[in-house]
């Protein structure tokens, strides 16, 4: 399936056209996590996401009440322009669906935070493959022992995804993703996996594994589940996010979001 | 007066031994605006600095009732370590003063946003010297016609500062402040006044007029005077600020701010 544009996209999604996973389409384009709380908890996940701005980069936020993204994506609807949601009630994964307009209430807050495809992206175009794409597999994830920055409630582990990088790549890895901070930026940690805390790379806690070959390094990034991983443990008693590999797409182009 | 540490002019200004404007203090550090908001704007005002985060860099924001910036100066007390406080009622000067315990309280949320004396700094040791600085006097300030992003009840004008820049000093001046993106980052404008609603550069809205001379181009920085201006003029019961030029001493060095 081609698309013009994200709003065509969005559109498809919207009815029901379009139900699979979003990595690949809309190229240039920003896509992002999505994660609904009650505007009661509002102030304190936005301030943990400001306290920890590499694995919860900040797209944009809806007034309370609003499904309209207004600054990312003026004409989307938030509550049926995902092709696929989670929804967990008192921190339990209750239900997946395509739509969201019966559970929508005025006290809800919606944000949508940076996801890797776009720095996937800059990578690829600067010669650096995917290990999980070539494989045609998700990336691995793992919790750390680096902590987020705490902020009420919201406290957990730092969240990572690898990717294997040649060691002589490493040095423009650095660079390609310094240039996007609005969407987890530079690595974390490169080597050592132990010194973060991961004590068996082949065993990740989120996505699959992948190998590393001879001459690679594992190279870590902040990861966007941090967030959602993190409010989950508050126990929200209704709280719905994008289901994993299903994005938002916005209007943004990515290329607006490098520094440089 | 020399001072070996940011603690120690912190400690120097909590006892009244210190009572002047900071620029040229504590060099190399961080130096903050200061914005204390009621909780029940908290959201609204973090959610406005996340929508224009060139003119409202966050660095630190406190627990709702806590005086302490835990991130950027755990050892600090807001209410008594900055030189001059300026209170606010109904979005009315009512005092200054050097001290506000007595007016603490504990619904109340402190905002530290980046200040323009980081990016100066740089600027000066990349062999660009500040105008307003050479005339001994405030950097001059504009209203522009470039909207703020609102947020909920915030909204108003960006307000920027204004720098002359000898023409074959423009690039360099944009690459040395591109750096550091949370603390103003690059310019907002170069060059025309007129074409983001400045009718008389001779005339600024806040601080003090500086000479422009031949060679020189006015440059423009998104300026932290627009979330005090826009959170004044929702007029909150209480509302108090630094005094311009008495900033708060952060112990986060200017260096981990940049991003290359």
């Amino acid at each position: 399936m081609q698309f013009t544009s994200p709003e065509e996209l969005r559109s498809a999604i919207r009815k029901g056209e379009f139900q699979a996973p979003t990595s690949g389409f809309a190229p240039g384009f920003i896509q992002t996590n999505l994660a609904i709380l009650p505007k009661d908890m509002a102030f304190e996940f936005l301030l943990f996401c400001q306290r920890n701005p590499k694995s919860c980069p900040v797209i944009d936020v809806t007034e309370p009440g609003s499904f309209v993204p207004a600054l990312s994506a003026p004409t989307a609807d938030l509550r049926t322009d995902i092709p696929k949601y989670r929804v967990y009630r008192d921190g339990v994964l209750t239900e997946e669906t395509s739509d969201i307009r019966s559970l929508w209430t005025d006290d809800m807050v919606a944000f949508l935070l940076g996801c890797s495809f776009t720095f996937e992206e800059a990578l690829t175009q600067n010669g650096i493959p995917m290990r999980h794409q070539q494989q045609g597999c998700n990336v691995p994830m793992y919790k750390t022992s680096i902590p987020a920055v705490p902020a009420g409630r919201f406290q957990g582990p730092t969240v990572v995804s690898m990717r294997p990088i040649k060691e002589q790549d490493i040095v423009r890895a650095v660079q390609v993703t310094s240039r996007f901070p609005n969407v987890h930026g530079a690595p974390v940690h490169i080597g050592n996996p132990e010194s973060i805390g991961i004590q068996d790379i082949t065993k990740p806690d989120f996505g699959d594994a992948v190998e590393i070959k001879p001459g690679e390094v594992p190279v870590f990034w902040a990861c966007g589940v941090t967030p959602q991983a993190v409010a989950m443990e508050s126990r929200p008693s209704l709280m719905i996010t994008h289901a994993p590999g299903h994005m938002f797409i916005t209007d943004l182009k990515s290329e607006d979001f490098s520094v440089f």
